[in-house]
């Protein structure tokens, strides 16, 4: 197991987020390196963003050399590591800022050469243009789509290796950074009616011509857990719908806003730094009335050590209407990433029967 | 960091191989699941068996229902826990050969569907039927090959990683249990010129259509790094070699046969269990007068902190005639398995650019 750090706030952040850094993608030794170097918490974003300079230099030198296998390896491990660098860092803005920036660069400079490319794509929302990478699987013709709706602190880098697991299932993968998250923060903040950001995916979805839109599915991990349900309520199109480690509602957040890191990480996403606004905001975020309205196929897994009560994934899967399955994984945490082995292929499998995906 | 395990052995084997284990794909939380429930040293195996054993049926489970990919997943998860159950274990045979024919058995299960998938072979050469497996980058007709040759207790299904690395740079790559190594140790000991079970696997890899053997090359890790060396200086065949955390010459091994737990690995894989005659074997096991016959390209790549002592791999470098680059990474262990994202592209660009590979 992991030694315990003596810095309260590394060890807490470093015991809950292990797994996910590691199925994300961080490598092992640099999880290893990095936090033995931190010190305290106020060496977190620094430490990580030196071992993703690291790996950034590593790939320009390889992409100077022509050995773009090693550049594109070495950007994706860099971009990781500035991602988590930045995560559960928002409280300081002149370390966060640079280091998302970099995890957005460095992804950028991977993604044309991933197996199969993750092609950028913006896709026009109110005031938005939310950023987007594409991926389809090599040899399908308009396959089947998941659209990956990211968890708080999370973007669309984060979810590539999710993504190799759902391509390999002859899915094609539509992975956005909604309001609040990623780039599409510097444009604006977190919505109650997330729903609607999801219809203008698919909108837009509907509109190229490499994927069929009319075999589309959504998965969400943690907050995405619930943003993704809450999609598949409003917008009929969503034919199947899977989440991991998510939630009825929001409103319990409220007992959280008295912890100034957790204020910090929930302000951020929505650009609202009042304590009444939050609740507020948080009280009419919910899947109550929306719960009955998922028709379509809904697989919700969860864990029994998740920090997010069984009974609210459960509530979301009770109250759907249409056909649906339940999966508690026994020891799962939050997302069950400490089991990605049964997770993922659990939604993988359920995404790629209901959507009809056809393996080459 | 890792926790400090009470027992000094597993405290050991953890510290000294986790980097190894997880690159190889040991799934990390499995590691620290596995390693929390061990206790004591005698655990090892049983407690590697049952996270085994897991996968196996979820493999099965899988397979059942049609689920291929999530099967394969599963099955090669399997393999990697029954392989790291055997590995420093062969003092108890009782536990360790039904693992290691587990390993066999469930990577068997996999690889026909990884990707690209794994087609097994066999070797004859002398008593022995080496088993291997032949891996080819789709789309490439008649790409280069690398003979991937195992450490102590390495076995041929320990290479996926590795082989993922090379195929997606265009290059083949066959690797195969040698004499005293995975399947062949059932047929017979490890031999002091192991170079000429090296030339039986290239006359066999001549016969084949599917590689050109013409531009083939050699990879080894740790005991590999002195093997594949030995195999580059006496079979002009080779046509680049590379190796990490190699060494020169295994006299030194004279030195740890008193300690029970050393002898077991060195005794288990040469199946000869008297002290003076492995003094003997080992005396005989040199690259004197054989390393200056290296003439093609050569890549050592060896890190600051492995046990094998950086002079070891240095002077099989210095020794070689040919093209030669010698790459010391700052703070690698044994075969810089906790650096996987700097010796890897190392080895693989060096091995594409010498072989002629042309990626698709």
């Amino acid at each position: 197991m992991l030694a315990k750090h003596p810095d309260p706030t590394v060890d807490h952040v470093l015991k809950t987020w292990a797994p996910r850094m590691i199925v994300q993608g961080i490598d092992y030794n640099d999880f290893m390196t990095t936090s033995t170097r931190i010190r305290t918490w106020d060496d977190w974003c620094r430490e990580w963003c030196a071992t993703a300079a690291g790996h950034e230099e590593f790939a320009r030198e390889n992409e100077a050399k022509g050995n773009r296998q090693s550049a594109t390896e070495a950007y994706f491990l860099a971009s990781m590591a500035y991602h988590f660098a930045c995560n559960n860092f928002p409280h300081d803005l002149e370390q966060y800022i640079p280091a998302a920036k970099k995890r957005v660069e460095c992804y950028a400079r991977a993604a044309p050469y991933l197996d199969p490319p993750a092609e950028r794509h913006e896709v026009p929302f109110e005031n938005f243009r939310m950023a987007a990478y594409l991926r389809v699987p090599l040899g399908i013709k308009r396959p089947p789509v998941v659209v990956i709706i990211s968890g708080l602190e999370s973007t669309k880098e984060e979810a590539r290796t999710m993504e190799d697991g759902l391509l390999r299932r002859a899915l094609a993968t539509f992975t956005f950074d909604g309001p609040g998250q990623g780039e599409s923060w510097f444009q604006g903040g977190m919505i109650v009616e997330f729903e609607r950001a999801t219809s203008a995916v698919i909108d837009y979805l509907e509109k190229i011509s490499q994927v069929d839109a009319n075999r589309l599915g959504v998965f969400g991990p943690s907050l995405g857990g619930y943003l993704a349900p809450r999609s598949a309520a409003c917008d009929d199109r969503i034919k199947a719908c899977t989440f991991a480690g998510g939630m009825y509602d929001r409103s319990r957040v409220r007992d959280r806003l008295d912890d100034p890191f957790e204020f910090a990480r929930i302000s951020h996403i929505w650009k609202v730094y009042d304590k009444q606004k939050l609740v507020e905001l948080h009280s009419r975020c919910t899947l109550e009335g929306l719960a009955p309205k998922i028709r379509c196929p809904l697989l919700v897994v969860h864990g029994t050590k998740d920090f997010v009560p069984v009974e609210q994934a459960k509530r979301t899967h009770d109250e759907a209407s249409g056909p649906k399955e339940w999966v508690l994984l026994e020891g799962g945490n939050h997302v069950c990433n400490n089991m990605p082995f049964r997770y993922r292929p659990l939604i993988g499998d359920f995404l790629a029967k209901h959507l009809g995906a056809r393996p080459v």
